[in-house]
């Protein structure tokens, strides 16, 4: 298993009108991408691979800055030559998500009608509106049909939304550490962040670029918030457990605790680079996600318009998407006679679980992309 | 059962310098508490119950206010005449900790060392010390053995901590919905808490009573972080769920659930009441007790020094001292072939169980005071 190397992003300009959710509209947009891997003769090897929260088109590879020093895809150790996700077999595509920070236009990005950063008035986007910008991608790339379509986390909503937006257009949905909606808990954890960042008076109602400032505070306070929810309480002991930075209590607010260095240590990096719009819109996002809701809350009925097969695999110390989220996918989708593979990893590391090196986790994924191949092999013969 | 009926706060004065665990002194302090019931001939039906992060010594009772509107004591479905810690038959004492922002001696009260109020300054407090200042306040009652210290979450460590401290002076020690150490993740939400405020630009360094400002975004932010660890998922999603509070998605980042609207009207009401500085020392009382930990982490070693009788309650849903911290106790306490009562009670309200009506946890205490009781009765026979 070898790294793709070093990769460099695409970008594609989109000058039709998107209709979204909200009712609103985005006039034109741009939609920044990697591919890795090379597009078959009968373009039926392709995977859209979507991210989740803090993540961007950057899934594999790696970028050189001018020190030398790599910037490496967040999903390289699934995505590459003979890697589970093997892109000398897969033609596989990284996108970067409308209203996101890298790339792709979003808040910090002219306002075409104002001349301005479109700001606080960037539209409210939901996991629909990111499925049908990918569609339109897919459309100029050539691919009527996908392999697959994967994601985690609020990547695996979107490998749900295009089963369900556009069944016929993916032959298989990988759906890993996901849930079909929010939980009460889960809506409340972003609403605290967002929060911290709409009263940061650094925001300025959103138009913070023009002040010459970043909410710096708030995007730290949200970013710790996020980071102890993608840890089990089981690692968090494993790893920092109570240990003090100074062998002994300071006795005043400072840094005790490493767990309190780590996590600040996390906000302070977050903080410097993600954009606070952002941060707004792809938790709304995450919460506006629950595609049974227009069936009347039923699962099942919601899934009875996939036509992909389904690969799900939950984490057991996983609290945030708990594996009970992706066994009441699974169940419904065996009710709708679908075909489905499940796995439930028994992990230490909570959410993040779906980004880390477990070995049972990578297994269950590579055997499954080597029956898609396979699968995909017997049709061309 | 009735209520205590209108109650009203006392204080004591004590002139005595108090050492505290972090080395430094408080020259003199005052405590704010309240007694209900008849200290009896013998000195020895008194019941010192201890609070929680956002209580006082108003635990039962009500005062009214201007308006008629009566302002109940916090436990009062558990401290009354007739109620499971009976007022009838114990004289019990609520006391207002030390860096409180309900009376007794905290961060906004004048430094008579500086003749200003002593903000950030206010020396670090732990649970030892807070004991140490109840002792203090049981010497000037004439209470040389309580009958029981009781109380529950950080309230439970300080009577843990009385068992310890000052084995001789309790029979039974009635430790709810409590721990004996925070965890990793317990201490990260702490954290991120303190973070908030301490990032509010109103905080002034602690100092910012002198510029007439109160750092309402952080203990707004604060406070939401918090209930959501007070509260079980399973009850969010029965109370709450993804209800919407306009009936459908408004796309904007004002309230769209009835999560949102709850968390955040707990946030400014918290805002409006409680101290910022308080809320810093609290947290920090919170993370830095571990008795165990002059002990090399065994706390059946360290449960050794106990002397008393005990009754630990825990409630299965609560996730932030669940179930398996009070086992440890228990089995701690066992090692040491103490007398100990363990009820473990399947309500579904998390953390807050401990504060709210059951019919089986009110029962559990109610007997175990009754058998209090009849050991004092038999006693003085």
């Amino acid at each position: 298993m070898t790294s793709i190397g070093i990769v460099s992003p695409q970008s594609m300009h989109f000058a039709e009108p998107l209709q979204l959710q909200s009712g609103a509209t985005l006039a034109d947009y741009t939609l920044v991408y990697e591919t890795y891997g090379t597009l078959n003769a009968e373009r039926s090897n392709a995977v859209l691979v979507c991210h989740a929260l803090n993540a961007s088109h950057h899934v594999a590879g790696y970028y050189l800055n001018d020190k030398g020093e790599k910037n490496i895809g967040w999903w390289d150790n699934m995505v590459g030559p003979g890697k589970p996700l093997d892109t000398d077999k897969f033609f596989v595509i990284g996108v970067n998500n409308l209203g996101s920070c890298f790339g792709s236009t979003g808040p910090m990005h002219t306002n075409p009608a104002t001349g301005k950063p479109y700001g606080a008035s960037f539209p409210v986007v939901t996991v629909e509106d990111w499925v049908d910008a990918q569609a339109r991608l897919a459309d100029r790339l050539g691919i009527t049909q996908f392999a697959a379509v994967m994601g985690g986390s609020l990547g695996g909503m979107q490998a749900l939304a295009w089963s369900l937006r556009y069944p016929e257009r993916l032959r298989h949905c990988v759906v890993i550490a996901s849930t079909p909606k929010l939980s009460a808990q889960n809506i409340a954890f972003n609403d605290v962040a967002r929060q911290a960042i709409l009263t940061d008076p650094d925001f300025h109602g959103g138009d913070f670029y023009a002040h010459g400032v970043v909410p710096k505070r708030g995007l730290r306070v949200a970013r710790m918030i996020g980071h102890i929810t993608y840890l089990s309480d089981d690692d968090m002991a494993e790893k920092f457990g109570r240990d003090l930075r100074a062998g002994k209590y300071q006795f005043d607010f400072g840094v005790d605790f490493e767990i309190e260095s780590y996590l600040r240590y996390q906000g302070d990096k977050f903080s410097e680079y993600f954009d606070a719009n952002t941060y707004l819109l792809i938790t709304k996002a995450l919460d506006y996600f629950d595609p049974a809701r227009e069936h009347g809350g039923d699962l099942s009925k919601t899934l009875a318009h996939t036509q992909a097969q389904f690969l799900l695999v939950s984490f057991a110390t996983d609290w945030r998407f708990a594996p009970p989220r992706s066994r009441e996918m699974v169940q419904a989708l065996v009710n709708n006679k679908r075909k489905v593979a499940y796995a439930e990893i028994d992990a230490p590391h909570g959410h993040d679980a779906f980004l880390l090196e477990d070995p049972r986790y990578l297994r269950t994924v590579r055997t499954y992309y080597e029956q898609v191949w396979q699968q995909l092999r017997k049709e061309a013969a």
